[in-house]
């Protein structure tokens, strides 16, 4: 537990990291780790008050392109838990914060962390239970088919099913050789819209968002992938301007948040339902 | 919105305060902020990074004795509004905390906030969210089968239904009239503790949270009155001493924690929810 | 109880009222009870065989304009709680019909009347209830999207949520100083329609029912607002014409009915649901 | 739909009769309709108000004896049919009461009376509509295994799933050839009871109610077989005598009480959840 | 149980026969049991491995046109019992397929089943759960307003209301009386097609299923009614040319291979969803 | 697709394998097919039918001891994604069983066999579906608090909340270093029935299974752990003989049956739960 007095130790760590060489590359690799977590300027103030190391992920073993499928995200879930294990025994934390849309590897994360009483968050994880204390139900502006069906999952998983609304697609995926090279992509949106130049990316997520709110009932918007994690700002500048007074939410902000919280709180998990190796207690039985 | 490079100011409203000479009285009145806030010693590391200011609550119109009935939290919850209007419009606080286990007056409260951009958070409501991120079901320890039918409704508005275990009854009530002079309240029994006595409501509530765990599946254990609140730190020991690794929450730390939280974020509700005064914008249809 | 061979005593009261003078008024103070009571041809043959009274309702204490926000519902609710406690007091009644399409005060009065023994029903209540009696699934045809927001409320508060279709938003709100004087209002449509001029508010009433049927799965249709429930019989005709056989409901007659249905069979509530004032029982815990 | 200021006049129909010789009757055959109707002088002053008839139902084609399988149930229900469908087409009536603890033929029979526009209401569905106006959970005490089989099968098919918190058996079954002669079962228990003897129906139905309560969250208790409705006043009053202030519904009541409130609205069932022949309307898709 | 080395033997028993003279008949009555098997060349491989036989059904009690309302369902799966029955007192049989769409009499039927340990399937509920098996939603693409209210039924009774995504009309119904000679039936359809003519009712399932996967988030397509069962091949065809791949199922074969998978693994039924007559067991309560 | 007229080819794989010298292990390594598969006998009348390899399985990459936190469920679900892979690549097969209580790498070895058309069964997923067609609920007889945590996840993944009544834990778990050398774990108990003597987790389980049906309402029993699939023959027996006729399923079974059932049916997966890389089609938006 946390020195009384000190400053939070929060450990970031990248979903994974490419090869420099990538052509699939859609965030800097390299650099301070303020270049390296993605839209720096916006969640520089969350972190102002917490001591941070920024751990790059694991170079991703399934290729060298960003994960999308189940396999990659499962692949990439299991190739981070070294780095979470090393960290929790490092001493050096008193919380860790997963980075990436899709949250690869993270109840397997906690149950690691819980063993440590260091709490872990998630991005999808921290984005959904924020927007349950903002409004009733919540839609998420993704970006590809194959992305969509596996936030479903998280949805499922962190039994969200009756919160969530709906998840729409704007079709801006990662960068794939399975797209060959034709296929637009997110890459390079957030940079033309930071040059001031129309970004399709941006535009589609805002029709998405307003069909989420007018068609699906979203009182909440929520961000799929951390390559698009940018939109935040722009996004809920433009629904508040056409008169949608719905909060946008992000990953990074809303999982270094709900660490912070939890470390304040003296809380990481439950021992009921991440259970020690071996298990503290015996239950006869267990409900769902 | 908060200025940068300051602390959030927080302003903590109390549920309602009775005349001093009352023979109902459960907490302290009167004194520095320090005094009046009950548990502050458990709470104070919380509010270090803030600044905050504590407020009495109204004086309450129901009776001199606590709310516990659905109509006495009705009358106090209305009598606490324009307390937070005031707070709202005085431009100087960041946000409320409403202060009180059965959120009095919470849902107009955050109606009142949301027009000024202010977080208002509630201690049941605090609870129950974070208790979420920590496991998959939670049971409410609670004083007394009123209060009981009081917090089953908050459940419901609150759409937790599915993720409640239960909630378990103690039996130590707030003092009231109607249970005249001999009935056994919780009164006395956290100075009991704190004076090495044997208190026989922290016993209760020992073996209610590992009923709660054993029988009803709860994986978390939430304090439903804020009279109760002082059990977090023995109970949360008592339970790890049993083997039971299961959080305990409480809900002055959680609402102050979720307000700070929704204060970094630039957060505080969402304008589906809580419509503008007239709405800015017009929605066909709203699913619930 | 009602003696043997008498006819039901009803109260029947209002929601509120406002002074005679405000310009925000929308239905008739003073006169006769038949002509307080909106819509009283229609409702007249439900009361033939009761005696019933009428009492105006607390005159507003939030201001002069009807309520529709959160806030304002909570305020009328509480103000309304006196005439409830002093009817049952009075022994003058079998018991009590709420009325107004936001049933404000109702669960606090239905544990006033529990501990008489006198039930006490309410308009949306009773709506929602026979409407699961007639169909699967009902939507709600509400006049704004403030009042919207309070009926979604409403509906999960009586733990209605899996039989709510949807809530179609017509936007004839209220009078409300905040709309301004230029905004459209429900008042005068009525009048508009008994004069056989064309009703844009039924109009819109048509559409929003005929959407909720063909779009969202509807069988039942509701009014949300008794400033509303003039709808019924002109919605009920225009469905029918339209092919629709789909049953309109409003919430006078639904109410009384409901009162009279209780009162023969000698029932109010639970005492589980509303614990008596010291409840006579005690649990170990309670399921949501 | 009934002429004003006439009295509504309703068709009682039992499930199903016995021939006079059937060593498995349970219930008087022949004599006026008050003898044949079960508990008479307990539903007397709820038909003070309406004019009826009583059918005798349509002599058992599966065997002399009462129908409790679901086969049975489903003869039972097919042979009801052409009485309700006569009923209609008499001009007679103005709603229908089908007799008899599991609804034999019930949606069946509202299809029917849909197209005459005359409500038919059933006992088990308007026990389970009016418990959820008293109270949020409700439990059967009901009579034996395979009823309980039955019972839960029309829970779902009501939709009322999530409001049932247990189906609980008592285990006093209908006589039947299957049991063979030694076998106990509820005939003669209300005898036994009115004569003031001890019943072991009435204390198996005191236990289970109360079980129901303390150990399954009931708030509401209904009664699942006509058989046992005799047990309403006895159960309700030793449930209160015990501290127990839970409501026992039971289904001669109950059915009655809802059909001459749908008679009052002139309300009988939506077109769309039991579409005319031929449909006077098309939908597109419809939802579950 | 089935003796070893022996293939299954299967009963297929239509769900009713029509006089051959009626002017209704949609499906070929007399000749051999392939020739009364409709689409029997695509079922015959999944019946090439077991050993078979056709019942034609029951003469229909109800009159000489097909099932489509309530009523006639009960009616048809009432008098399909005996034959259930006698099938299964036979000893001849393994199990037991229940022809046609809307499973007339299919619960009953697995009550008689179960007392011999005979397995019973039925065409929509086969469907439903091996659709569970595939994806997460299903949409029934189906013929008639009145046949989608018994589908909706069946999908309450079988307990996927969450599963089912939509019920889709494509409105050719079933020829009947009620519609009177002009209007279009599904008869002749399937032969339309067949003789490589367009076909209406094959261009509405391929407008209904894509509605209902881009619309209501169907992930598996079901067919309602036996008589469109033939439109599995060339929908699932044209879904997939359109870029939907796109499960689409039928009754007949997943009935059938239910039926032998149930036949292998040894079950048919568990004793406590329908109990024995009478009961091996005794509970002392059963949640819905 | 299977060249018609030939047995179905399947490829039964293990969850993974220990070093031969591991003390761990609890099953057979090495030698025939049919000594690796694990309760050859009761399952080889199911694979008469077909042609089947076994694959032993990845060495697991997590230790030398079976696998059950969520960690190593994630490590050795990754660790059998290319032998899935190969398999379906070679075009030697038909269908996939993956063997293991737990189905690691179960939802990505579906994706993966999706874009081959071959479908992929997994144990404890068969088993729950398989169990809805028997009955209305399931509970998991299972073998120790961590594992139940897993199968708890897989409950909800397989969205069968509403379904699954409980999971017992009989606390025979696999053998693990972190349980030291004393601990009991279900290692010879399968030996010890076999050879007449009594085995505690049979009696554990007999218990567990009518715990499972009295106090949770369990209609059918699953076997959570492959290590205690030997359970499913004498647990059946021995609650035939109690009363119960209950169902109790284990996973090898189940899932080579629905593998067979799926290659008869010519079915896989819904290209909607699992898009194809890349997606052929494009939705604009996704229900949970």
């Amino acid at each position: 537990m946390r020195a009384p007095g000190t400053r939070p130790r929060l450990l970031l760590v990248q979903a994974f990291s490419l090869p420099a060489d990538s052509p699939n590359n859609y965030r800097k690799a390299g650099g301070t780790k303020e270049q390296q977590l993605m839209n720096h300027a916006a969640v520089a103030p969350l972190l102002a008050d917490v001591a941070w190391d920024l751990h790059p992920g694991a170079m991703a073993p399934h290729g060298n392109w960003p994960v999308e499928t189940r396999e990659e995200f499962a692949i990439a879930g299991v190739a981070r838990l070294p780095i979470v294990r090393e960290a929790c025994e490092s001493g050096k934390y008193d919380a860790i914060v997963l980075l990436g849309g899709g949250d690869p590897g993270y109840m397997e994360a906690r149950e690691i962390g819980r063993r440590h009483r260091i709490p872990v968050t998630a991005n999808a994880h921290a984005q959904m239970h924020l927007a349950m204390t903002l409004g009733n139900r919540f839609s998420v502006v993704d970006i590809s088919e194959t992305h969509n069906a596996h936030m479903a999952e998280l949805v499922v998983r962190y039994r969200m099913t009756d919160r969530c609304a709906s998840i729409r697609n704007i079709d801006y995926p990662l960068p794939r050789p399975a797209y060959g090279a034709d296929r637009p992509t997110l890459r390079g949106e957030a940079e033309r819209h930071a040059a001031g130049e129309r970004s399709g990316m941006l535009e589609g997520a805002v029709a998405a968002a307003i069909a989420a709110v007018e068609e699906d009932g979203a009182e909440v918007i929520l961000l799929g992938c951390s390559g698009a994690f940018w939109l935040q700002a722009p996004l809920q500048e433009r629904l508040r301007a056409a008169g949608w007074d719905v909060p946008v939410l992000e990953g990074y902000r809303c999982g270094i948040e709900l660490a912070k919280l939890m470390v304040n709180l003296g809380v990481d998990a439950s021992g009921i339902t991440f259970p020690a190796d071996p298990p503290a207690h015996r239950r006869r039985r267990r409900f769902v």
